[in-house]
């Protein structure tokens, strides 16, 4: 037995709290012992499909590279003991070369934590969904180096996780900063909208937004299988009159509507609504429910709620009384005080939104009496969890971890 | 009563096929009665809110201007008539000005035709699952005028609706032509591998795809809450020995499972399994089942499976065990020569696949020995959709329907 300091499967920095002290192969698992007493089990598949040697991953991509198809059935664990720098040494049947595993990052990986916890692949912040009542503005931070201020991007992009949206303040006013943004955080996702799109009043609109008219509160293409998880909008000029801004929080609706109003919620949760862009050169559609559920959870995962970009209901006769009973409901409550909260954009205000739980409108405004311009983009919701997982990890490397 | 040519709410063509004789208002209903005796009735809220009107709909936009949840509940249609040109004529109360409707498109709407049919928003064409019986060779199809042909066009994005793959020949050899093929369908898809990909052997891969090795069949990106819903790969070069390429049906390996092995199912569909890319400056999870259920149908939506892009597994001790057991099980079956089909890339071949249903494999090949050069892009489902749609309309519109 040789002893090499040990590899971890990823780029990743685990720091090694408590220690293993000792291991054993028992049934179909090597049991581990910390120094703490306790014991974790690690099932034989879990481990080699999880081994970080040369052997089993490709070293350069971290991507496996053993089939666990290829393996028999009867592939087991045959020794396991802790070396003296803490890794935990797994001999394998079958010819298959021996793992090494990072104290560090089995402790991390420990399944089986007694208290019942064990360890949570899912470490995106908890959203906190909030009313009128509760929230007065949006989340603010400042924008005026965001694009170089990792702390400030971390603060931000947290608030979006937890609230639904952050709102940065004295970002440069210069046409496609909102798109150097978006790079900030990730992979931009373009639409047939465009990459970057200008909310402005236009002459040959292809969507209300392109107008001076009020904009009740929706979300922006629920009319896609996939609609944006992320929105930017940045304000370059504001000087005309109306056009205030408003959030809700689609959640909070949902919660309001499970406690409330139950029929409410199990229609809008279970009918399938119809959600459609009536376009010159694109024809998407979708049918989903308005308040989609995880199925893991039960809890709602996004909500598709928007005045304008619906298609004829296809629901058997007698559904489509109390379908469109509770869409008014809903529809009515997203116009509600209760649950809104509007707000003015000030040319250099740079708002980023999750489009698929959080609603915004806009009151009609007057292009005669000034210019409105914002410009737009979209990324995918786990673009921001991505980048946050890297500025923490970039924290743990500068704190000089293990 | 004033007589115009009844508007439509969209930009579609609707030719008028039976006519509508006589309308009136029963309940909370408007009756049409059609010209073969048979009646249908259209809900109060769901014609106001289908109303082709220019005070109801913007004109330009075709997006709808009124506020369902700005009338009264009390709100009703006053009286229906028929008018000579076949157009349902509604009046209303409370003020709204009175609806006129397209016979053609009225009656592709009535929603409770008799039949239990009704009329289906889904329009998409029904998949066809296939094994390594029922298909021997992708579906392919001229590809040489593939950027100017709609019928062309069609014909191969008919197939993949329905087999999940399509293969054009004979399309130009040009780097950058992926794209080119690509907007003709819809709004590209990038991720953070790029817009356009380059698969060939690399020198600092951050993907398996861009080396030389065996890559097991696999969906692109499950580590994605939105794995790309199509893929297109366009074949340049083809010097090199093995690199041999392979289709599995996930649809197919779902209806295998469910038949023959109804435990398996139940743990790929139901167990939350993890996704990850290991990279340097990006980190992407996510969780979920290996066979994804659409809950309004119970069919699978998409698969996730890949060898090389999963995470730790973290799940209670007790269901590892029997997890691993489920997931070594469909990698074996995506392996096994019953459900794949095999072949080989020619310069001037691209493939257009859903990355949500079809697995996607190669042999390992030789870069020593000659070049293989790939360019990838990606799409989303309903972007072929939506083409379709237009492409159907298109067709509609040159046949001077109505």
């Amino acid at each position: 037995m040789t002893e090499a300091p040990p590899l971890t499967p990823d780029f990743d920095v685990w720091p090694v709290g408590r220690r293993p002290v000792s291991a054993t192969v028992a049934g179909s698992d090597v049991v581990v012992t910390w120094e703490d007493g306790i014991a974790s089990r690690f099932d034989f598949w879990w481990l080699i499909d999880n081994s970080p040697m040369p052997e089993h991953v490709n070293r350069t991509t971290r991507e496996p590279t053993l089939d666990l198809s290829a393996l028999p059935d009867d592939f087991h664990a045959t020794a396991a003991t802790v070396e003296a720098g803490g890794g935990l040494y797994v001999t394998w049947s079958h010819g298959v070369s021996a793992s090494r595993y990072h104290p560090g990052w089995l402790a991390a990986h420990a399944y089986d934590a007694p208290a019942g916890g064990g360890f949570d692949a899912d470490d995106r912040p908890r959203p906190v969904t909030w009313d009128a009542a509760a929230m007065a503005e949006p989340p603010s931070f400042d924008g005026s180096r965001i694009l170089e201020d990792d702390a400030a991007l971390e603060a931000w992009l947290t608030a979006v996780a937890v609230y639904g949206f952050g709102r940065l303040r004295g970002v440069p006013v210069e046409p496609g900063t909102v798109e150097r943004v978006a790079r900030r955080i990730g992979t931009v996702r373009e639409t047939n909208f465009g990459r970057v799109f200008d909310v402005r009043s236009k002459v040959d609109p292809d969507s209300n937004a392109y107008t001076a008219l009020e904009l009740t509160p929706h979300v922006d293409l629920p009319t896609r299988e996939y609609q944006p998880g992320l929105q930017i909008l940045h304000c370059l000029e504001n000087s005309a009159s109306g056009g205030e801004a408003m959030m809700v929080d689609g959640f909070r609706l949902a919660e309001h509507l499970a406690a409330e109003e139950p029929g409410t919620y199990r229609i809008l949760s279970t009918e399938r609504f119809t959600f459609q862009n009536r376009a010159k050169t694109s024809d998407y559609r979708w049918l989903s429910p308005v308040i989609v559920l995880d199925p893991a959870t039960g809890s709602p995962t996004e909500v598709r709620i928007a005045g304008f970009l619906r298609g004829p209901l296809a629901l058997p006769a007698e559904r489509v009384a109390p379908a469109y009973r509770a869409l008014r409901r809903v529809f009515a409550l997203s116009r509600d005080p209760r649950f809104r909260i509007a707000y003015g954009y000030r040319p250099g205000d740079l708002v980023l939104f999750d489009n698929r739980r959080l609603l915004h409108g806009r009151a009609a405004f007057d292009p005669a009496a000034g210019a409105r311009w914002l410009q737009g983009i979209y990324l995918e919701r786990d673009e921001l969890h991505s980048c946050l997982r890297i500025l923490r990890r970039r924290r743990r490397l500068a704190a000089g971890t293990d």
